[in-house]
């Protein structure tokens, strides 16, 4: 089970992958990414997620990439690899030219790839579930766009650990919650199932949309809609949803608990939903 | 009058400097820049972006790099090109680490650098003015910190580029006058110079700096304050600052002239006031 890079066509070690300094990835954060999951050798939702690459590309302006072409690239990274729980991480950037903030003429997207097995979360942190802190949403306005502008979501994701929590999770200046630093935030309220409407301000998350169809086929109602901190805190249960997050609860946030402070039915059904759906 | 690289503690083409895919710089913008400039053979302000990189750095908690160090590396660069007239662009990323977003334990800071002539902008532009558009300003809360979060300073460029004005001037949603794309606004109001506060939404521009000393030299009264687009339009004159820009007038913003529409006594007179300065 090999570790590979991914290089404009090349597969070589990860280690051994380089790009110039000057590759606007580098230089402006002028980049789209996602990231891909396998169980048991089969990618799970692979056309969403070049369905939101081409989207993100889009946003960008970035020259268009056949779509058949980077599924080709993706398969045979995969099989090459050959790891039956593997997470891709492809990114493609609008390329190299000499530093200059406009888009270039002539420069070629960089279209690079890692492979490697799935780091799955701590088993005891499903069981008893993850904790939070809240941190102002001081990102820029297209979080809806799957950039490398991640510099606020690294911070946000260190100072949670330094507070030994899980994650941090974004609420906006009016109080309203928006998403994890890599996840969706989901609640259980009055039996309904709510999550962040899709705005600029919030990543459409491929989990996030397989979860609200699971939610609705066990006749859970569904509302894509605002709801603020004191919303989440007083919820029955929260989740967050992911590609490698999957459904995880949710349990105290701002060392406040939320619901009894442990697991949440609804969230474990969904999490077995999930998972079943995915082939795990 | 070679163009060239420096990665780490070596010099070498600019084409032939790379670094990892997974440079944290790369895949999350966690990374600082500066740009600084020379005037016959001589570095301007280096101190001060010294000091600006530091605090920079400290912003994102990166490791501390000793500021000789970093000085002698500038200086070894410089001295190596023999450009009497470059332009010093140079980056420190957290480093190379998998895939992750807190800060990884061991990973050892990346430094690159290039080293050119400087582009100058063209003798018509400082002739006869430049034109701006505005844009909304949708960039991170921390733009204060020069950090390679850029992606919509490149959108905003290339909007404004496509319509046929020389840059964009982010506005704040009330309608505050903030900056540039890669420089600060400066207005003559009322024979009174204003430019934007430091807050956390501007970049504290070194230009910025010696120019507000400049005008309190020539016993221009200088106020740093927010003011509005209107304001802004209002204005008897407008320019942008900055180590490439330097002092470069506004004359048109939204195809509205500022003032009469061509460059102002004040403009021109700080433009010179910097250029000796600066050893030009």
């Amino acid at each position: 089970m090999p570790e590979l890079a991914y290089l404009n066509g090349e597969i070589l070690p990860i280690e051994k992958a380089c790009i110039p300094i000057e590759d606007r990835g580098y230089q402006f954060g002028d980049a789209v990414y996602e990231f891909i999951a396998s169980y048991n050798e089969k990618l799970f939702c692979l056309e969403q997620h070049l369905d939101r690459l081409e989207r993100s590309m889009q946003g960008l302006s970035l020259p268009k990439i056949p779509r058949e072409d980077i599924r080709a690239a993706v398969m045979t990274l995969f099989e090459k690899a050959g790891i039956a729980r593997a997470g891709i991480y492809m990114q493609i950037s609008r390329g190299v030219s000499p530093r200059n903030h406009p888009f270039p003429e002539s420069a070629k997207p960089q279209f690079v790839m890692t492979i490697r097995p799935v780091e799955e979360k701590p088993p005891e942190l499903r069981l008893t579930g993850s904790t939070a802190i809240t941190v102002e949403d001081y990102r820029w306005g297209r979080c809806d766009l799957k950039t490398v502008q991640l510099l606020p979501n690294v911070l946000a994701k260190q100072k949670a650990q330094e507070a030994e929590a899980f994650d941090a999770i974004f609420v906006s200046p009016e109080g309203v919650v928006r998403e994890g630093t890599s996840s969706n935030v989901f609640v259980v309220a009055g039996g309904r199932l709510m999550t962040h409407p899709l705005t600029p301000q919030i990543l459409p998350g491929i989990t996030r949309a397989v979860v609200i169809e699971l939610g609705r086929s066990i006749d859970l109602p569904v509302e894509e809609r605002f709801f603020n901190v004191d919303d989440l805190l007083s919820a029955e249960e929260a989740f967050f949803t992911g590609t490698v997050t999957e459904v995880l609860p949710i349990v105290t946030v701002d060392r406040k608990h939320i619901g009894e402070g442990r697991v949440g039915s609804i969230t474990s059904c969904l999490y077995d939903a999930l998972r079943q759906q995915a082939g795990a």
